[in-house]
């Protein structure tokens, strides 16, 4: 569909990937189905992996984006119209083996908003359905509601690990899910690092009295627990050289293609290694409405819809950080 | 040291890896440091590590060897003479980090028999510190306590992971200790197949009523928990075909080099990846004991010492089982 082809008010403006091309366009704005919820969007945050889908990660095909705050507009409980609300993004069959474990992110029935199947927030509008989605109280601001996924996502971590008080923890990765990593593991543990390579991320954490290493800058360092978050494909590798033996490793980066593991080296050292990815929602809302995570000071800026492609651009430079986009 | 250079009673045969060439050679009879035992070699099993030691895994250069049953011939406790024995094969520090946790096997001061800075069961006689050897009681032969130490290598993903009732377990590989692996796990589970290519192999489980599958049989079956135990670098990535979201693999094999690893699937599906070693042996001694694992029908051959070349190219051969060495 070209611009200008919908122009009445059931039009809406979204950028739109196709082909590993993204355009600005418009689009026909989205009808709920049943049991969802219609979301004006306020603000939505741009994430490595939307990056990645515009490489061709997943195929993907439609609107991306699933970093949002937005407003509801409509909704099967009138109740919830005008909140402000934040949405988890599997949607998930609710009837499968999985769902009936409470592993609807797992559910191999679901759609992803803005990853796979289901149209995201890169857009004036979106439809989720009401379960996915959670009230943001008045005590947090747009700007902080935005990161309730990506802070979800940090806080999986420990959801996927028991960390010891005296385990030395490594996030490997100053990027936006490194930092928001270190930063909320360092509220509860006493011995974490972040080892990054951009001066400016860095300094955001020693701020917050996190211990912090230029990379290459201390090879001999060893952890128990490395969370690798570097989004690059040797990070795999630096996170086997880091971690001391029987220690664990987090693989938090979404990276498309093959990664080489040497096995050897993981039976004979007994390592153990965990995927993670989307975590629950309410504990990062109260952790933002705690304001315990500086996450406004992560913001790098922020653009008009119509802009979009400058602000996936600057999204895209090596050590940036949230790059927001408002419809 | 050429053959016949020793030929006093200070000398003894044995298997000398040097520089990847394997020789049957006389060596001088090795001394017990402070706290060991001396041990008279009765039977020693080929493991799949000392092939891989013979291509140059680990850079391991003396007498390879380290699953065996011996008789103590001198001791620091007179009570052990002419005792037999097994012995763990981790020879640790006992003052570092690690030994003060228990984990003994990840000493990073360690020795290894028969595979680093130790030399092993492919002779006469080895030495052992006395806290790594236990006692074998009378009712299990030589032909089976032989097996002890690979049983406890099996033993040991228990000791890794949890497996529920329901789980649905793989065994990826009908080797040697991918059949101990099988037949370990199907005493206390239910749902265990294994996956293989050689049919006598497969038929020994399925005597046990294990199910076995053909490999590229049944690609679409899908598992909760997948051991890997081809010994194989395509294993890695077959076991992430196999295992479901939020699944576990734990890798049992020793492969030299790089196997290529997905982290999208194993971040996006939230895999975890468990490498496991050695394990205990009281376990172990136990199931012998009990006659619980058919180990005896595992043996394909015994060999004398000076035929160990033989020994080990019948091992190496696909679908090879145990292959034993009498000195």
């Amino acid at each position: 569909m070209g611009p200008g082809s919908v122009d009445n008010e059931g039009a809406m403006k979204a950028l739109v990937l196709e082909n590993k091309r993204i355009r600005v366009d418009e689009v026909p704005r989205p009808e709920p189905a049943e049991g969802e919820v219609l979301i004006r969007v306020l603000k939505a945050g741009v994430c490595r992996t939307d990056l990645e889908l515009a490489g061709g990660y997943m195929d993907f095909k439609g609107i991306p984006g699933h970093e949002l705050v937005g407003s509801v507009e409509d909704a099967p409980d009138k109740e919830w119209i005008g909140r402000r609300v934040v949405g988890e993004i599997n949607l998930s069959c609710g009837r499968c083996r999985f769902c009936g474990r409470g592993l609807t992110k797992h559910c191999p029935y679901r759609s992803v908003l803005g990853i796979a199947n289901k149209d995201g927030a890169f857009a004036e509008y979106l439809t989720l359905p009401l379960s996915n989605c959670h009230i943001v109280v008045d005590g947090i601001s747009d700007h902080e509601a935005v990161f309730a996924e990506p802070l979800a996502a940090a806080l999986d971590v420990m959801e996927k690990i028991d960390i010891d008080e005296e385990d030395e923890v490594c996030v490997q990765g100053d990027g936006k899910l490194g930092l928001l990593t270190a930063l909320v593991l360092n509220r509860r543990f006493p011995c974490v690092c972040c080892i990054g390579k951009h001066e400016r991320n860095l300094d955001l954490l020693r701020k917050q009295g996190i211990k912090t290493v230029f990379r290459d800058e201390s090879p001999e360092l060893k952890f128990d627990v490395v969370v690798e978050a570097t989004g690059r494909e040797e990070g795999l590798a630096d996170a086997l050289e880091r971690v001391v033996p029987d220690g664990r490793i987090v693989l938090k980066s979404t990276i498309r293609g093959l990664a080489g593991l040497d096995i050897s080296r993981v039976v004979v050292d007994e390592i153990r290694l965990f995927g993670s990815r989307c975590g629950a929602f309410p504990p990062a809302l109260r952790l933002l409405e705690k304001k315990s995570v500086p996450v406004a000071e992560m913001v790098d800026a922020e653009f008009p819809l119509e802009r979009g492609l400058e602000a996936l651009s600057l999204a895209r430079k090596p050590g940036a950080l949230k790059v927001l986009l408002i419809p």
